[in-house]
């Protein structure tokens, strides 16, 4: 099986603990490193395979857009330590932009990896929205993100600012709906289908700051048998709502 | 702070790694041990509490139920090598029975502990079904899925069957929806407010087995950016739409 890889020396790239700084970051996984090639290919810029696997359709892939095949233990050594993962997709960091005739998700300062790329998920599934991110924000290429999207963040939009403000100058004329605690019942709430809708959602500890009541807020009905919603049921059931609206 | 504690000594309590024939179980960390305590207190049988953790309050809370509080090193060890927990709840598992009278979620062999946990905490805030699951499953009082659900299952009813036959028999009258990738629009549905609803899902993986369509099922609409839903989106988007219905 071995034959048909295009190999490359191991020295050929070197493999460095992921940093948020660094302009590559790591797709860990066969399923996400495929999602990469399928969805990102021009960002792709090798691809590990650990001595341990025999996968071959992400292998093939890599050849026919004639990216870099490497064995390599170490690879896996540094990047994934801990995990049952034998390719890695190395790709440059990319940016992408939200469209204006769509609707958005925007999160505000989110703070948990694993939850974002959850909610990247919810995005391509329920795809009529755009994703953005309002700093100061968890890194949206970070190896967790990208593995907990299973690959969705190749197939997605997602534009990043410093300020909600600077969000809302740039994508005005649209129907702004943050979502808190003491909002408006959400399940009465009805979509104007002639309008754009930015679906706004705050940090996963402490949600949104109180000036974004001025908005009309709403608030997804939920039981007092927990706490809160998780961040990511939040967002599936709004914006699936918003999807079959 | 220590001289508050009512102690037992470390020998007073056999630790050991859980098992799923084991007729007891563990609370994982602060929080979820709070929510053993409040919704079933009655099973608590002791309160591992580290060394290093200053916790008062669910101390506090075990001391008014006459539950013994012990200060082990050692249960950490064995019971949660790797993670930030400083306070575990040991508790004897219980039964607890759905209702007739109301909806209700259906998991058909579930696989995976997180998720379950998951899916009991969307339960618990949609709170207007009992969960049920079908055997062969991951096990419900699992340290990990009692943990992913943030103490849920103490709040709320989950019945065990061993077969799908054997649920319907004991709850029948229902309307079976099963969630099934071939059935139509759920967004179209309408639930009406004089029956109760069985939402059926199947195993992570494969789904439900074909002859479920025989009950009518609908698809949650996605994308083809997705292969499918995650089983607690799904679960969390088809509960609320019930809930505000």
């Amino acid at each position: 099986m071995r034959g048909i890889f295009i190999f490359a020396k191991e020295s050929f790239m070197a493999v460095k603990k992921y940093k948020k700084s660094d302009d590559i970051s790591y797709a860990l996984g066969a399923t996400v490193t495929m999602e990469l090639l399928n969805r990102r290919g021009t960002c792709a810029r090798c691809v590990y395979v650990s001595p341990k696997s025999e996968v071959t359709a992400v292998v093939d892939k890599a050849k026919s857009l004639g990216i870099p095949v490497v064995e390599s233990e170490k690879a896996f050594n540094i990047l994934s330590p801990k995990e049952n993962c034998y390719v890695i997709g190395e790709f440059s960091k990319f940016a992408s932009q939200a469209k204006s005739d769509r609707h958005h998700v925007v999160l505000v300062n989110p703070s948990n990896s694993g939850n974002l790329g959850t909610i990247m998920r919810d995005v391509a599934a329920f795809d009529c929205a755009d994703l953005i991110i309002i700093r100061p924000a968890v890194d949206n290429f970070d190896p967790k993100t990208v593995r907990a999207s299973m690959g969705a963040v190749f197939g997605i939009n997602v534009e990043v600012f410093d300020s909600f403000e600077q969000y809302i100058a740039k994508y005005a004329d649209r129907v702004v709906m943050p979502f808190m605690l003491n909002g408006s019942p959400f399940g009465k709430t009805r979509f104007d289908a002639d309008k754009k809708y930015s679906l706004v959602f705050g940090n996963e500890a402490t949600g949104l700051p109180d000036d974004y009541a001025k908005y009309n807020p709403v608030r997804i009905e939920q039981s007092d048998k927990v706490d809160s919603l998780n961040l990511s049921v939040a967002v599936s059931v709004a914006l699936y709502k918003l999807y079959v609206s």
